[in-house]
């Protein structure tokens, strides 16, 4: 093991993703390490190189090295802040990395094809709660202050963690987990509460605790889903209310996506539960159904 | 029993409740019937005596007897046709009334009241399979051209029966049955499935079957309800698609409730649906909180 303890040390970081979890990333990062954000359009990368990152409500822009994905070089750390459905198209091309690749995406979905791809390199898995909304290609609106929380793929893979005090910052705190599934489920739990609700009621996430028929709703499907994942549901039902508490104000990211007529998780959130269900789990089926009927009356005839 | 076997013996017909159901039946009777129409509000009776009825599409305007709800004055028979939740308010006003009464609600919730009520009239009730949508206090549109369907409430009824073949029109029929309850409960059925899931998604019927996924929901939802109901499912399903195809242009009347920012029958279907079950019926359950849930979002702080 490299245990590198200096946390004036300049890491070499490659951001992989310049959604809102990518730029976000970028910007915070690049205030103490040496960052390379990679994208898949031409068109992002020209506009990052002109105008920089942008992170509302802060002041300060930043420039930070952009490059096209099929020009990746190798760095001390890369974090891989593509959306779930996009891992399949990107995993072949770690698989010749042998710096610790860091994988910050949401539900669970995305474990079993990091599985597969069984790469070489120490993996971490991390759990991303700050709450961020995507403008345009250079600019996200930071709405709640979060925790990256990470966590060693296995037992094999601790070398990462060394990472977490270095990537550290106190307004943008990198945490040590010993149990990511733990830490991935409480927040796949909550994403399936929140994020389908809103969209198919089309409300910010406050309104989930304020309409007694949403508050319901929410109730039930985090029964069922804890209980459908070997949880104590009470216990989960307290976590997701916190949740839904300290984010009210904000439009989950399914309903942007929905409002936006983009792909939303749902495969990656509800699909993933439905998969993995021994018993029938009413309720994230009716949801599940919900968000692709939506989808579909969305988009129309245009194929995602 | 009073047999009147001449179909061109004028019956005279009050007909309670100025709504959709009430005006399309008052102007079809009133064709060779003397018909008189109760209403609840001063200003709908003197539009409807200014105007007159009108039905879309046709081309004719009738003019007929209006008269509020306190003025009421025994005709041969009664059709009451006010919604579901009105009937509580009604029905001590009909202790005293001795001629038979025809009920044309929606659901199966009525049918309780009635019971308890316990009228000294022959009790008849209707299944009322007409398309038909209100415009305005004096207009409606006739969207699908339907039947019907009257049955005795009890064997002490059957007198109510012989009113079937004296107001039957060829343009309006009137169809007897012998099992009023299971025709109700095909109708529920119906209602049970395409009422809700239209107004949540906002399509018009026909969209039930061309979406796969809101059709996946309307067949687990008409599983669910038929099975709650004792009745086999399959060929429910087929009935309810049936339904669906004929009237694949009209938006529901929850659809249309919603819309307009109006109090839904949900209650009446979905509420009795629950009431009722014996088991957990997690489909109907949600659909339930999904429309409160709206109807709550839609009326804001107004109260109805």
């Amino acid at each position: 093991m490299r245990y590198r303890c200096d946390r004036s040390e300049k890491v070499r970081v490659g951001v992989i993703g310049g959604g809102a979890v990518g730029l976000l990333t970028a910007y915070f990062l690049s205030a103490q390490h040496d960052v390379t954000i990679y994208v898949r359009r031409q068109e992002q990368k020209s506009v990052l190189i002109q105008q920089g990152v942008v992170v509302e409500p802060y002041v300060r822009k930043k420039s930070i090295k952009v490059k096209c994905i099929e020009d990746m070089v190798e760095p001390d750390i890369f974090l891989i802040c593509v959306k779930s459905y996009h891992l399949p198209a990107l995993l072949p091309s770690l698989e010749s990395i042998r710096c610790p690749i860091l994988f910050m995406q949401n539900g669970m979905g995305h474990i079993k094809w990091i599985k597969e791809a069984a790469l070489p390199s120490n993996i971490g898995i991390a759990v991303f709660e700050h709450g961020v909304r995507k403008i345009n290609d250079n600019k996200v609106l930071h709405t709640g202050v979060g925790r990256v929380r990470v966590g060693a793929f296995t037992e094999d893979d601790l070398d990462i963690l060394h990472y977490v005090s270095l990537l550290h910052q106190d307004v943008f705190p990198f945490y040590q987990e010993m149990d990511w599934e733990t830490v991935l489920q409480e927040k796949l739990i909550a994403n399936a509460v929140i994020n389908p609700i809103t969209a198919i009621f089309q409300v910010e996430n406050g309104v989930l605790l304020e309409n007694p028929h949403l508050a319901w709703m929410a109730k039930k499907v985090c029964e069922e889903v804890a209980t459908s994942l070997g949880q104590p549901w009470e216990k989960k039902w307290e976590y997701v209310k916190g949740i839904i508490q300290s984010t009210k104000e904000n439009r989950s990211s399914m309903l942007v996506d929905m409002d936006h007529c983009r792909k939303t998780e749902v495969e990656e959130i509800l699909g993933y539960l439905l998969d993995r269900a021994k018993e029938e789990i009413p309720y994230v089926h009716y949801l599940y159904h919900s968000i692709k009927a939506l989808e579909r009356q969305k988009r129309g005839d245009v194929e995602w």
